[in-house]
């Protein structure tokens, strides 16, 4: 069916504590988000997250019993890296990891509630724009920027995108977009916890590339 | 001492041959040459060809009696994949690793022929305008041209760029441009060399990316 509800993330337990191997599990089908977009271009983003999934699993394969959570990991290698943490291994690789989830997060929501430019409501620049500004531009320096810009032109029709998530079978976009919002109440709150738990363990950094 | 004269490409013999062991090792070099252009937005590209190269290198690898030149390859190739052929393994890793190759040769010798923009002297836009569009435009369809426009302007000054070039050392600017003529010598060679068998093989493809 689709191709995010074929991959629903899981309810986090009270205390919002992350799975490693459950999330693991569910964000290993999220780079193929970004053949959704059509052009590829993209195929370079999508490296840049396979490579920090790859990343923290490696981590987490060393010794499943020990990281059973994201925070786990995040605190063990804080103690075995204190000078250069949390700029090195999987907390390196989940700081980006989570931006990456946070733009599709915010594209996909900003879907679902209809935002769009009036007078191209088949255009989807707004929503990516905004994803944009509000989970990566400020990681970004002004060439990294720029190229976002010029690789805004390669976006998708609405249409065409909505069509590439439902693994492209005819659906309407009401009802994909139902889809999108079921999908995103777990989502949602895995990407929130995990950038909380950055705040609380202080792990966050905001250098640019 | 210079990046490119530890890593001299080697003569060519008579009948034009290139040899594949030779060529892998003086190529394994040029992908941190792309480290020259100071910006991280540039390793995107030194992936792409480090990837070719790994593609290539796997396949001889496989069985390097079989595959002594480059031709020997695109010529097996050419038997095992008829109707792929010749975008299909080491043959389409080498037609886009040989365009990389001619870019850095156009913006190396536009460099050492003193080509420059009066107005800007320190600055090497117009010798990397030059090398894209002789070596790469028509293979990037308008979205790329885009990007490329973009991350122009994280491209170095001469100054930076030569002096990354001599890895780091205070070298004169006529000492680095000496070195970088007796480098093209046997590389434009070699990169002539591998544009000829493909025009011979009818093995060039123009699609765009
Ligand atoms: C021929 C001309 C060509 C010219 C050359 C052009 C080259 C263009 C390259 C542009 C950049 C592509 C995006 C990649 C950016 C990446 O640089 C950043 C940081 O990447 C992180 O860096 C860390 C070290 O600082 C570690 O290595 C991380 O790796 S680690 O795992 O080793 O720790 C790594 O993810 N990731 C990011 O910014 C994440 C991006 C996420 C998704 C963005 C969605 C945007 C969608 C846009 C839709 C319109
Ligand atoms: C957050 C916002 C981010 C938005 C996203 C931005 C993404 C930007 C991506 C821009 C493209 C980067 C350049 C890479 C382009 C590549 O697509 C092409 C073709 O690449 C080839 O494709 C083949 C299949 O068709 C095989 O896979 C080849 O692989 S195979 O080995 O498997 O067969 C592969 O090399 N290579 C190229 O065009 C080669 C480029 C060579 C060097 C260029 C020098 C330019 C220097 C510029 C200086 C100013």
């Amino acid at each position: 069916m689709s191709l995010l509800l074929d991959n629903q993330f899981k309810e986090l337990p009270p205390d919002k504590s992350v799975d490693t191997k459950t999330f693991l599990e569910a964000v290993a089908h999220l780079p193929s988000f970004f053949d959704c977009l059509g052009s590829k271009v993209f195929s370079v983003i999508k490296s840049d997250i396979n490579g920090n999934i790859v990343k923290i699993t490696a981590v987490y394969n060393k010794n499943p019993a020990k990281y059973v959570t994201l925070q786990d990991i995040l605190e063990a290698e804080r103690e075995e890296h204190e000078v250069v943490w949390p700029k090195v291994g999987a907390t390196l690789a989940l700081m980006w990891l989570k931006r990456g989830l946070r733009f599709i997060q915010i594209l996909l929501q900003s879907l679902a509630d209809g935002e769009k430019d009036e007078n191209n409501p088949n255009l989807i620049k707004v929503n990516v724009t905004k994803a944009y500004e509000q989970a990566l531009k400020k990681y970004h320096g002004w060439v990294v920027q720029k190229i976002f810009t010029a690789a805004l032109i390669a976006a998708p029709y609405k249409s065409n995108f909505l069509k590439a998530l439902s693994k492209g079978e005819e659906v309407k976009e009401e009802d994909c977009l139902a889809n999108v919002r079921q999908f995103l109440v777990n989502y949602t709150a895995t990407v929130d916890a995990i950038y909380e738990m950055y705040a609380n363990l202080n792990a966050e950094l905001d250098y640019t590339v």
